[in-house]
């Protein structure tokens, strides 16, 4: 029997909605253990909460993993439940690419469900909650002992939607990367390993060019934010493992103007 | 003995209000689960924080139900704790109208007793912080089995302050109805319900004339948001069980400049 | 063995930072309880955040007691563990001061081990969030029974960052003080105790003078908000238990132009 269930969502800290999604899971299952891993994602920002699920779910407990950014809902999109190849890990939220990246990590999709009609759903006249009304309870059965194949329609792997994401590559002596994602202190995550700035030269101790549609500003590789002074930029490898841009006591995105997908050129001087 | 207590505030997510109030529960009662409804209603919004109890109540197991609204702390406003007339909920908060449309939907209230010297609370020089010094001690000995008229003074249920609210009419064949509460994403809920709606021809499918006092607009009433383009005003039936309008990936209210007690009149075309 | 570990930080609500450290601590310590304090801290504000941790610690049981303010994160700044001399407390966090002032009231520091090699962390190619990669599993082990110094090395007490706090003094009749802190509802906090300003006639039912650098004011000490008209500035021993001025359903802070550290004069008339 599992019993976390951590759960991410765009529905913020002003309304009752986490409240009501941690009632539901509460009433169905009141041993399980909730993790929030944020309610504070951008609303309706696939893309930044499939990226969040992604980095937080390696330090978690293996369970039940509820997503919820849902754009979609009330329309034709499909709710869905995911095992994945690991055997460990049971997504659940709306078919739109949140839960795929997180997916992948675990082995990728060994077994899906279309929850939408699912046995443990509330019934309820309202079509624009169904983190209330579909993903919590289904969670909350999961986490309770219920069986994938019991919660759902048996639905092909292969039919999940995916969410591409940019790609870096070397192009010369430069590195070409792409914004992944902002985070809260405004420090820039990159699509580019450590491993591919390494071999142009993008390293611990490097000077760099960074150059972006619009501007063009130098930067430090090193490992602490204070290894520049408090306004310079620093590169660095960031807490989701990626090569990231930060300003010490500031903010690289709006310094440099970045966002999500935005294109820029890097190269060791 | 009660296990589970839900916890609504106006207290934010900036100081360590909530926190404080958690560790006081935690420290009476060290087994009880606390729901966090949300901490984030308006400051001061006693009709805002009634709605979402309201809201969230039937979502979440019986026990004890914090709710703390409180822009009269320390004046002479009374402290109240509530047994609802169904059995199986009691309500903790300011007598100032916060609890009662809560407590409506469980029969009403069955008993009540001034908490304000209650000898569960936390003898404290100050008198701004009755979340920590009253309202949780209380919440957490009642969550601990302590019996209602054991934490205060019998008051009479007709006492309790109540909270009044708009109400929706018909209008020939106009709908005239009121704005109960703009949620984070600027979806208007309305005080009117989805089958007073239909009584005038307010129902999926219907295209509608939405009169405001400063502006007038065309909707599409629709089960989901995807029906109309972005940007376009659509009216559904809320999570709330509520007549709604929003803007499709847009904010209804700004749009419209709506907020709490207008006025609208909604005519299907 | 504790069973709670509280949680502070300037993470914030955006991101799933929080969140994985709650999955660190879960996956270390399955059992543990946490409770948040508030994760809304300014960013880098060292003293905000040792001011709410001394402010909340009193009210929740004995534990463990993260607190991770940490500007410095990935430099030379060292990553502590203390346990209090009365024996009931365990501190974890960055060497900068954010954790003294709470260590102070529970008797000061009697033991304190380095964690920043600690057999307990957790290996990361990433220097900049040492919360989920030393703070969180160093705590979860604390929690889940591993003494002190088995958790790093031994370093003295004395050699641990305190925070020094501006000190309110009587000059003349009048109060000289300081802002120690600004409240979400613009509250302000100073650094005079209820005793110092009574000594200078500052209590219940004095009109005050109130002399900032830039403004002056009049006030009204009185114990609720309700005792002076919406706008006008209320003196009163807040839920600290020290003197803070309000504007009722107002604040206090932007009305004055206050900042922490600023100083004030203020004066019975």
């Amino acid at each position: 029997m599992t019993t976390v269930i951590t759960f991410l969502s765009d529905y913020g800290y002003r309304d009752e909605f986490v409240g009501v999604c941690h009632g539901v899971i509460a009433a169905r299952c009141p041993t399980v253990r909730i993790i929030d891993l944020t309610h504070g994602i951008a609303r309706h920002d696939i893309r930044a909460g499939a990226l969040a699920l992604r980095a937080a779910l390696p330090y978690t407990p293996a369970g039940v993993h509820l997503a919820v950014i849902d754009p979609g809902v009330g329309g034709p999109r499909r709710a869905v439940a995911l095992a994945t190849r690991d055997g460990n890990r049971l997504l659940v939220g709306p078919d739109n690419g949140v839960l795929q990246p997180a997916a992948a990590i675990f082995g990728g999709i060994d077994q899906a469900v279309d929850i939408g009609d699912s046995p443990e759903r509330l019934s309820s006249q309202s079509t624009t909650f169904d983190g209330r009304d579909v993903f919590a309870p289904v969670a909350a059965a999961l986490a309770d002992g219920v069986a994938l194949d019991a919660v759902g329609k048996q639905i092909t792997p292969e039919s999940v939607t995916t969410h591409a994401l940019p790609k870096a590559r070397v192009d010369g002596d430069a590195l070409v990367a792409h914004v992944l994602a902002v985070d809260g202190y405004g420090n820039v995550s990159l699509d580019a390993s450590p491993q591919l700035a390494t071999s142009v030269g993008i390293t611990s101790g490097a000077a760099l060019d960074v150059q972006t549609t619009t501007a063009h500003a130098q930067a430090h590789h090193g490992a602490a934010f204070e290894h520049v002074a408090p306004g310079e930029l620093v590169a660095f490898t960031d807490s989701r493992g990626a090569l990231a841009l930060a300003v010490y006591r500031g903010s690289a995105a709006q310094q440099l103007g970045l966002h999500p997908d935005d294109e820029l050129r890097l190269r060791a001087r």
